[in-house]
């Protein structure tokens, strides 16, 4: 249930309004989006609820049934877009956002040098593991902190935004001091311990699809985030597992579009991951910019071969100059800017 | 196994080599493409074969082993890439093929004032279907010969290029005299009696991907085509069978520059089927053009919501203009032009 | 729309039925199951038609809403089953079928050595492909007709019933003399133009699940057999499409339960294709039995390492006597025999 | 890499070995299995190391690459097969595990009124969640710790092991105090950081296979907790994510037969998730059975229709009793017992 409150609503009536939704043993959620005011009812209607009363509360506009199981994920208004900002960069802005660095922080060089690329190229955000979940536990794992104080040391020479994986509760608090965004990845997407940890911070979370996710099942685990108390959340489609083998996981580009429809939170897509083939970053980046993307990530470091995962997928500075050139007129066809 | 020929070579060479490698048990294929010609042996190399020999053969200047099972669609060099021609349309050209009209012909009228809408929209290629391989046995199956007579002589009138869907080796005479191109829809795509009997026209032939077809497994029903005999193919991606069912399919969009990469046919989308929902035709569109897409197909009636079939998926006049609009600056981008 | 007729109509109350229906606009079918007769309503029940009226029709009994758009196939009584009887083999009763014999007929001697080995264990039901759907144009396509004479042969003299696959409607009069049983290949589960045309045949049909079809989508193929006149539908569960690659497909054993719910049609697993390893055709053929399947199609083969096609999945006669000594507790255990 | 030690290695030959290996800079893992010692080397084989070096360590008698990433989750011998006992409980014998209960512990009277249904029907182990993951943040979460004193309190009188399911690393002392057996569930199967906790206790953890996960993921999933130090890991095939809609899930029942070739570990199957229906539940448990499965988990409640989860795949006692019933025969089929 969703009520939209009349234009003159102030602060006040609304706290007001949320105490009386309380009182009445209903879980229910603020927001201001555009200068008007929504309330979602999360919890606790039941038969024994009279749905006619709520128009009838003081600074009720209108009262609308919300379609979808993910409430606080869904779009109030077709124009309803939600914007995460973190220092000066605004995700789902009319500016493309760009993430790119290594799958893995390897060493303190590593960053700088790819720090210094992405600042000289005017790419504003930087990212790199420091706790990798690998298939294997025999897989190289990731620096950890030693790993994160080397991308902040250079995020801040640089003054980059970093962006960053976390894997489990206890590792919140010193990623969260460390690294602007937190990532979820693709195997912890229904993590849902993790998820409502993630609901208590203020750091946006960065939550990618999971392997077999049903956009439901996507916009699911970002209302863990937001019914917790965190409204910043960024979705990114990065493939999904089919029977196809070819590429690593297949990219669904519609992703972009429909969860546009059907939430207001800003999609990125991961060209990386979704095809796991250098050469097919070029392609899918602008596909993804032309179906509507608010940005991309990207795996990019200065020598492929040698890194230490993901080689396979990962691009070098050169082509990462080619894809940036290459996508700023689709951006500009779209009505969009790169950089 | 692949002969490249000296640039010298002529087409008695040619023919002479031919002689030769039929002498020797051998199945080959020769095509000339930009000046040079190649020979591929498509059957007969068994261990008995010295494979050596082929280099002493005269005008063979440089021998390689084919990478993968589909010899003739392979490409032969990085920029091979074939035109399927039709009247005055090139597909796989710099200009994006556009096929629009819908699913099923329904009437005179209908055709009629498609054929003068695209006319006047300087969209080249008629679709519309005149035998429909629907799911029910109960279900609309399509108008037949009198379909096609419709298609035809509004396709006469306004000069456009037509396209329809052939579902067995008797329709192809009655059809390959009205239809320009001939269709073979998703669930024929490994019916290889029908593709075997393909290979024999010379009506150009659109192939559509299976729901559950791989790159591979798509590429050697093209290849039962073309080692038929019939060198006019075009690819079309539509959608696979995925787990989500928010939609009707999955676009698998990787699938435009990875067809592009293993073969030299055009890759025309199908963003209508793709994603079974009207408002999702536009953003897949110009993804599908930004990463490089040869062409669309694009479900369009005058009034989808009486559309015989497929209305879910289907656009008005509208909303067919908006996604032409929208591609324009998309093509330009990458290089190319929409009508 | 379903009418079940009263107990005391005679066939020419049926007629009579179906004359009036006919008059009405309807289409429809009539069949007895168990003494009693009931009348399928088809097509033409649009919003003029007044479905009070049916239950005022002489001799009808009760009028029930069909759940299914596959109607023929759907189950008119929980305990519906069809059997479908070729020579003294009766496919849906409480003798697990068996069918077994080579991917590809290879020669005289190859089928009787097969026809031999088949009736010393009492095996009635003899497989072997005159036409193969190969996936490369370039692979052994079968040997047709000199094959189907192989196979005759071989089962005249050992008096087994015959099973071999259908690509297109040209085949059928061959096929349908030489053999009994006619299978449709999975490639070819919606080509629904073949389907129509063995509705007009009586040859029992063996009809293959398509590598991504519901069982909606499976069960409305077997519709358009059994809606174009010919009754006799048996179902093959084998493997669908997933992104499991250690196995050929994944066997669907829900299929059987499901199917025998939806349907009165019997239901056969094929172990060999479903998981494509030899090693696999015990254990799955167990489990099939065990979930209530009605038989099995195994590929076996005298020497399946030389075997032309499938060697891979294919047993040879000593795994294959451990398979049938390991099944017949199993069909014990359910109340059937095997053999 | 993985050493066989000679008949006559002692206790104190291994504890030397792995010292010297230790020294060589390698990391390795010993296990006794019938009576004789093996030694995995998991990491630092690098170029640098002499493989040959390896047979001439004393008490070495083999040494043999292996073949899978996954190392202590490997057969060493075809016949190896690991048991994980619990009390009195041995998984992987030839008696067959049953699991039962509801999906969601609801109340104290619940959980007392199934546990003397099983111990009267002589099953040995309770399942039951107090921590539940549930797709969305608003559905009931479970009783947490009260719900683990309800089950304890059951199974202390009755008798039985009991399993529930465990979401996050904090969450493990209390489980592991209240709670015989571990569960891993579905969406939690690459929870990576969750795995290696889980390694550092003896508790046998139940580890379901992800909803896209591979066999080759699962094994590895599996050796993130071996390799961690606990050797007690038990599989469990509960269905996989395809495009058929009808069925919660697809159960992979090849998965049983090739897990076990693989694996020394015992493979239990989940009926009730793999359907998502009731009356899939015994046809699923016979065909798991008849593949070779070390046992079964059935979600069972006193009243289906009113319990607070997953009811549409829950069984009632009647519905359990006949499950248990047909099984017996098929367990005696292949060899083994039930209850």
């Amino acid at each position: 249930m969703l009520l939209y409150l009349k234009e003159e609503a102030s602060e006040s009536d609304v706290n007001n309004l949320m105490e009386r939704l309380k009182w009445m043993g209903l879980v229910a959620k603020s927001s201001g989006h555009m200068g008007a005011y929504t309330v979602a009812i999360l919890e606790g209607i039941d038969k024994n609820v009279d749905r006619d009363a709520f128009s009838t509360l003081p600074m009720v506009k209108e009262v609308r049934e919300l379609k979808h199981a993910f409430k606080l994920a869904s779009k109030t208004a077709p124009d309803h877009k939600s914007q995460v900002r973190i220092k000066d960069v605004a995700i789902g802005s009319d500016t493309i956002a760009i993430m790119a660095g290594p799958c893995s922080i390897e060493s303190k060089d590593q960053m700088d040098t790819v720090a210094a690329y992405l600042a000289e190229k005017k790419v504003q955000i930087l990212r790199g593991g420091a706790y990798k979940p690998r298939t294997s536990p025999y897989s190289f794992q990731g620096l950890g902190e030693e790993g994160m104080k080397f991308m902040k040391e250079a995020a801040d020479k640089y003054n980059l935004v970093t962006i960053s994986e976390v894997m489990e509760p206890d590792q919140i608090p010193l990623l969260s001091e460390y690294v602007d965004i937190l990532q979820v990845g693709t195997r912890n997407m229904q993590n849902f311990s993790l998820l409502k940890h993630l609901g208590k911070i203020k750091n946006p979370i960065f939550l990618k699809r999971g392997l077999s996710a049903t956009y439901q099942d996507f916009l699911m685990s970002a209302e863990y985030i937001l019914g917790h108390g965190n409204p910043n959340v960024i979705l990114c489609e990065r493939g999904i597992r089919t029977y196809e083998t070819h590429t690593r996981n297949t990219l669904d580009i519609a992703a972009v579009p429909i969860l546009q429809e059907l939430s207001h939170l800003p999609v990125i897509v991961d060209p990386s991951h979704a095809a796991g083939i250098r050469k097919m970053v070029r392609p899918l980046s602008k596909a993804a910019v032309a179906a509507g993307a608010d940005g991309l990530m990207i795996e990019m470091h200065p020598n492929p071969d040698e890194a230490f995962s993901d080689k396979d997928q990962t691009i070098d500075f050169d082509e990462f100059a080619k894809v940036i050139k290459e996508l700023k007129p689709i951006a500009k066809a779209v009505g969009k800017t790169v950089l």
